[in-house]
């Protein structure tokens, strides 16, 4: 007689089962599903499943700590013990042109406030940092931890590429989800975006979420959402954490690209730029000095920031980190020194009137085609081309004047690009109404009331 | 600069994100999934998420007729195109001392309609045919495709079990389901089910859907809108199909175990066997000659299978079927060449009374702990166990007469079973209300109103 046997019971098979119906989710579950999965104990297709199950019934404030914390502790957390004071990160959720952190870092560095930056690189639409760092002469984004931490220490800020060392749990989901249709999930969002971020050792962070054609999220309800569960799950796993909303319908600033638009950062911290990249660098810099605690408010950080760009303290941050990883620093005063493209081709207006619409949708696909940016995660970028947004919504403009500029290696070849670039804009008789550049503010007393957010 | 690149259009992932999101559903789609899993284009994970949101949004019938003809074309469709006739077959759901098909088969046969069954493993708490059958010494159920044709033409009948050639991708897609908590779907079910049938090459099929403890469908709810489905689906895919949904709270018959459940549909075959396994046989019989054309209602097909049992034919078909493929024929007449273990348990009743209650499932996953079933799909069973059900709900019992017994290798080995066998059974002070075996009857008239099949 065989010995007695009752029926297998997979329990990771039932933690699935759990989350498909619905029952009222077991933090350590997730962490034990993420764990099984790094070491092969869960299959890939069982933790499809689980993705799919939790896309429908999504996760509990609780469950999406676990997985946060889970994917963070499956890999290195950086030790920045030795780096004094607050330490604090922005975190944009993506957009066209927005090379907000390559202003941001030195800046809020300049202030007093430590900033480990981890930055990632562009895919399809939305660019990436470290693509626009290494558009600088011998810039290094690939550091070790150790040689992080120290740049930090001397400096007050490093910015580098994401290594295998941090998150690889979340590495293994993302490319998962990215797969399977289960990337649209607020709550694995959540989870994927302050895995990353925690792992840096920081004490704060401020986040940017994007909102419009340009960003993930198109809708500001949706965007809130995510800002508030952001909030919510970043507090829970005992950070400081401030959301802004921003806007993203049309690209921020002028430059697309990756040289130009870090030429453009530069102007920032040079006390120029256009005026809304100004806007948001100092509304996302303000909350950091106040989470960092060298502000009691975004009046008095801003006051700050003001100064730091006047006497030239944030430049030589910059030029003190972009010379620790290897940069060219010179580029900091001589932004001519980021090679550009030398063709240009001129998209002119055909007719007067208000530009009504500049699709940063458009726009970012127009960069990627170009090879500004990349498809797929395996393919070069060229620094060197991009798109100048010389007009941008509520601008008056006149038949036949420049509505954007593209640098290119060949003119003859960028010709249909040029053609999607004009169909970007939209010229009307009036002046659209202005659309505010930050359209909320969630921190942890807001954050609470989130619909939907399971 | 890098030729105009878009980013990638993943149409395989569009697919399951339209699933995810309730779009309406495309049966080509459904088509291409399966067809990609098995070229190795679609990833197992990717089937697992696209499995997880079938199982939330379910699947049109025209997309589980697409679903089934793309397994079914995955493998061989069985050639009986020799065989002169209607082929019907019968297919059960599963459940504890279902051995209705070792009966069936010669039975329907020798009214003339072909039957080419193939037939499962035990797994879990209910039993196998095929383990069944082989409790006859010799016999032998993995034929080849010729062969089985060879004999269903020349016999009328031939009962094998499932091979590598039969519907490949439901194999590949059934494995998946059983890990990542998808198998509890509809039309999953209906899919799995209806393609390895039809690549039998029937023309009918008669289902036999069991409800209750024993059964996977545990309320009559449920079981009726798999039955629905399952007709429905069938008959679209050009079949004609009946099911019934019969009684499953109580094992089905006396024996529970291999050899003594093939000796007691042997007896059925003779003229005798319980009063419940007769009716059961008889009434998806009588549906198998109406469909197979032998009979113009269930009245006069129920006195053709009489007459065939009576006048010994059905009994000589299962001689013939069972010398065909390599066992000893003489089982049939004399069942007790069935080799079954020496040793005797029995299970005495505590109390006078009536038998309120025999848990289908107990005995069942009894039986699994005999050895008599499989808790992995790799395991061996002994044919020669098993347990006799004595007393069945309704009967009249006083204390110390047995209600049941228990054959096995070892008594003291025995002895945790005996227990769980015993508490399988419930004594009251009145008779319970008798459940009628056949609970409802659904043919493609009665098919349509199913609720939530979408």
């Amino acid at each position: 007689m065989a010995s007695p046997a009752m029926p297998p019971v997979p329990t990771l098979v039932e933690i699935i089962a759990a989350k498909r119906d619905g029952a009222p989710g077991n933090p350590a579950d997730v962490a034990r599903l993420v764990a099984a999965l790094m070491s092969g104990e869960l299959a890939d297709y069982q933790m499809a499943a689980w993705l799919m199950a939790v896309f429908f019934r999504g996760l509990s404030d609780p469950e999406t700590v676990a997985m946060t914390e889970a994917m963070l502790r499956s890999g290195r957390v950086l030790d920045l013990s030795r780096v004094r004071g607050l330490k604090v990160d922005k975190h944009s959720t993506g957009g066209v042109g927005d090379k907000v952190s390559v202003t941001l870092a030195p800046l809020v560095a300049a202030c007093g406030v430590p900033v480990p930056m981890v930055c990632g690189r562009g895919l399809g639409h939305t660019g990436g940092t470290v693509d626009k760092l290494e558009a600088i002469p011998g810039f290094r984004a690939q550091l070790d931890a150790a040689e992080f931490a120290a740049i930090v220490e001397r400096v007050g800020c490093c910015m580098i590429g994401q290594t295998a060392e941090i998150a690889p749990a979340d590495k293994r989901i993302y490319a998962l989800r990215d797969v399977t249709a289960t990337v649209e999930s607020i709550p694995l969002i959540v989870a994927s975006i302050l895995s990353k971020k925690l792992a840096e050792g920081i004490d704060a962070l401020v986040l940017d979420v994007k909102v419009g054609r340009g960003a993930f999220m198109k809708e500001v309800s949706a965007a809130r959402t995510l800002a508030k569960a952001l909030v919510r799950v970043g507090s829970r796993a005992g950070k400081k954490v401030v959301a802004l909303l921003t806007d993203m319908e049309a690209p921020l600033g002028v430059a697309v690209g990756n040289a130009i638009e870090t030429a453009e950062a530069l102007d920032v911290l040079a006390g120029g730029g256009p005026p809304d990249l100004v806007a948001c660098t100092l509304a996302l810099g303000a909350e950091m000095l106040v989470l960092g605690g060298k502000a009691g408010g975004v009046g008095a950080a801003r006051a700050l920031l003001a100064q730091a760009i006047a006497s030239g303290r944030a430049a030589r941050v910059a030029e003190q980190m972009i010379e620790a990883q290897g940069g060219d620093p010179r580029v900091v005063a001589d932004r001519r020194r980021l090679a550009v493209a030398e063709e240009e081709l001129v998209i002119e207006a055909a007719r007067d009137g208000y530009v009504d619409r500049v699709d940063a949708l458009a726009i970012g696909l127009a960069a990627v085609a170009m090879g500004a940016g990349r498809s797929r995660a395996d393919q070069p970028v060229d620094h060197g081309v991009g798109i100048y947004v010389e007009k941008k919504p509520g601008d008056a403009v006149r038949a036949s004047e420049p509505l954007a500029r593209l640098r290119v290696r060949s003119g003859a070849a960028a010709l249909p690009i040029a053609e999607r670039v004009r169909e970007a804009f939209a010229i009307a008789d009036t002046a659209p109404p202005l659309r505010p550049l930050v359209l909320d503010r969630i921190d942890d007393r807001s954050s609470t009331a989130a619909p939907g957010s399971g």
